[in-house]
């Protein structure tokens, strides 16, 4: 019973992917006598909590009913007023909750007032759905880092293009629109300098159904190559680029990308590069919660050095390219070793029709 | 009913594995009153046939049961006298066939046989199962060629070692393990000169528990460069060493190889290399069904060129190693464009612990 009213929670809380960044994703179902009589999930940043949502869309009087919420209801004022607060003035008997909020300033809060006020609290039911839904929540509020998500597509034997540099398309439409759902996910999206000077693409959210946010665009380029007509710095949508750089860069050319409306985040040079460490510190000071990284292999290389990435969905067609000089998802000097590789774990295949998606998470402590 | 009884011929076909080439896998049930009163299969090459030892095991008169056999009853006189014939001798009374026989000189001949001594005939059970299970067999009996699995192992980001060459080990010994099975499975492995004088391998079949049979060891080396002490020279095998060369080699060189035992097969040559159709040809010629290659870069890719390849077994090993210079799987000079890259098909992934292997066969007319 509990199970099946937590997982409606957890859909609700779905509907709000893309929009909540940097909050949490929340749904609650208010339930009387086994009857769902209230629905409600965060639908914005900013707007009311799932838990007042669904308290505005009961259907009945919920005196002694009980709540089913993904998230430890909040007990602090913020942007809105306490939701622990709201689900002891209606008159709520028994909350149970799928994971408890992972912000370490306010974590148990909520269950603590919720049970000096003699509601009955039961914790952890799909505690590791709701942690996984929330896996962007959790990494961001316990360390202003953004999550970072590295996607790429391969060949089977392991290109992201062919020798001519060819890359469309490795992945069928199916994979692709994935990748849109990501950008529609994440906060933002980064590719490397060298990316958008061959590839000169969108990186913006296009979804089937025309639905769809845009991710803030950023640009890796140490020393400001990218030209000032590129579509990243043109294109009609309501995100921002950002670009990357060092003290490499001519002033000047800042000066005429911050004239197309763009950000300059200017960070140490780490080894003739970008400091990644550095900018998704300075992301996460902007709010950024999550980054997909969609980098050539350059790129990728040195974010796994750097350590920057949580999680990888690497998308691999069936079809062979070849090619000893074509380009492989991670490129750079390389790890000299297989003992030293970095591990994943948490490993699981998702296929997109033909297409396999291998998804892992970076294994920190392996 | 029949599927149950298939089923069971196809389990027993499958204990012939390693043993039946360049003949078929071939399992036999008899039943009578729902119940199954004689099993056997195809246990070695020139041995009985699977219907014979399925007579032979029977534990009662089988006259007026009814057989389930994988593939269709022979009607010829060859290492054993015709099953058909042996078949009606017993007073079978219904034989339940799950496919005919690819052997285009002798398909439909057994059945023929056999209706004509009025026994009824079912064809086409579990025919799927059938065909995958002697894919070797259908491939060798129709061209006279060997049926080519390519396998290789790459970690995540698609390479088969790190930049300083380092290989041991991407996979786990779930993985390896099951390469070991298709060493037995296969009757010869084939790799190039490089991975032999880079990697001094067995090449030999290490199943854990004991039992196996080595493949034939083929060494494509163009100028001969193999050293006479490589192991797969020198090693206790009851398996021999093919090397398949070219006029660019010595003779001195090719005679103190055959002095080690090594058979030497001299192709024309194909852009300064073994060439690889007029070697499949001249293996085939041997008896040789099946080669597992677990070629380098540089061969996989001749092969894939050269179509020699059906079937592809990639193992992927959840790592980055990463390095712009670390190999893959499929080197050479690779094909230009994606549009043109050689698709693969009936795609099938299966894990080994946290390894995935991907599975498909080269679409030749894709």
């Amino acid at each position: 019973m509990e199970i099946k009213f937590m997982k409606k929670a957890l859909e609700l809380a779905e509907n709000g992917i893309g929009y909540t960044n940097p909050n949490p994703l929340v749904g609650a179902v208010i339930v009387k006598e086994g009857n769902i009589i209230g629905e409600g999930y965060h639908e914005f940043f900013g707007g009311p909590h799932a838990e007042i949502n669904a308290f505005k869309n009961a259907t009945e009087d919920v005196t002694g009913a009980t709540m089913y919420v993904s998230l430890e209801p909040c007990s602090h004022y913020g942007k809105t007023p306490p939701c622990a607060e709201a689900i002891v003035h209606n008159g709520i008997k028994k909350v149970v909750i799928a994971m408890e909020d992972p912000n370490p300033e306010v974590s148990g809060r909520g269950i603590k007032l919720l049970r000096e006020n003699n509601i009955e609290v039961i914790t952890g039911v799909l505690q590791e759905e709701s942690r996984k839904l929330n896996e962007i929540f959790i990494k961001y509020i316990t360390t202003k880092l953004p999550f970072c998500l590295l996607k790429s597509a391969m060949t089977l034997d392991g290109k992201i293009a062919s020798v001519t540099g060819d890359s469309k398309w490795i992945t069928n439409n199916e994979s692709r629109q994935y990748v849109h759902k990501l950008r529609n996910r994440m906060s933002a999206v980064m590719v490397g300098a060298g990316t958008v000077m061959k590839d000169d693409p969108f990186l913006n959210t296009r979804l089937i159904n025309g639905d769809g946010r845009d991710p803030v665009r950023i640009i890796v380029d140490s020393s400001a190559r990218i030209p000032v007509t590129s579509t990243v710095l043109n294109l009609k949508s309501r995100a921002k680029t950002i670009i990357a750089t060092t003290t490499l860069a001519k002033d000047e050319k800042l000066k005429e990308l911050e004239k197309k409306g763009a950000e300059i985040i200017v960070t140490p040079i780490a080894e003739t590069k970008v400091d990644l460490k550095y900018l998704m510190k300075a992301l996460g000071d902007r709010d950024i919660d999550s980054v997909l990284l969609e980098g050539g292999s350059e790129l990728n290389y040195s974010a796994i050095k750097e350590n920057i990435v949580d999680k990888i969905n690497l998308f691999i067609a069936p079809k062979i390219i070849g090619g000893r000089d074509a380009k492989t998802p991670v490129g750079g000097v390389g790890i000299k070793f297989m003992k030293d590789a970095v591990h994943l774990k948490d490993i699981k295949t998702v296929t997109f029709g033909q297409d396999i998606m291998i998804e892992g998470y970076l294994d920190k402590e392996g």
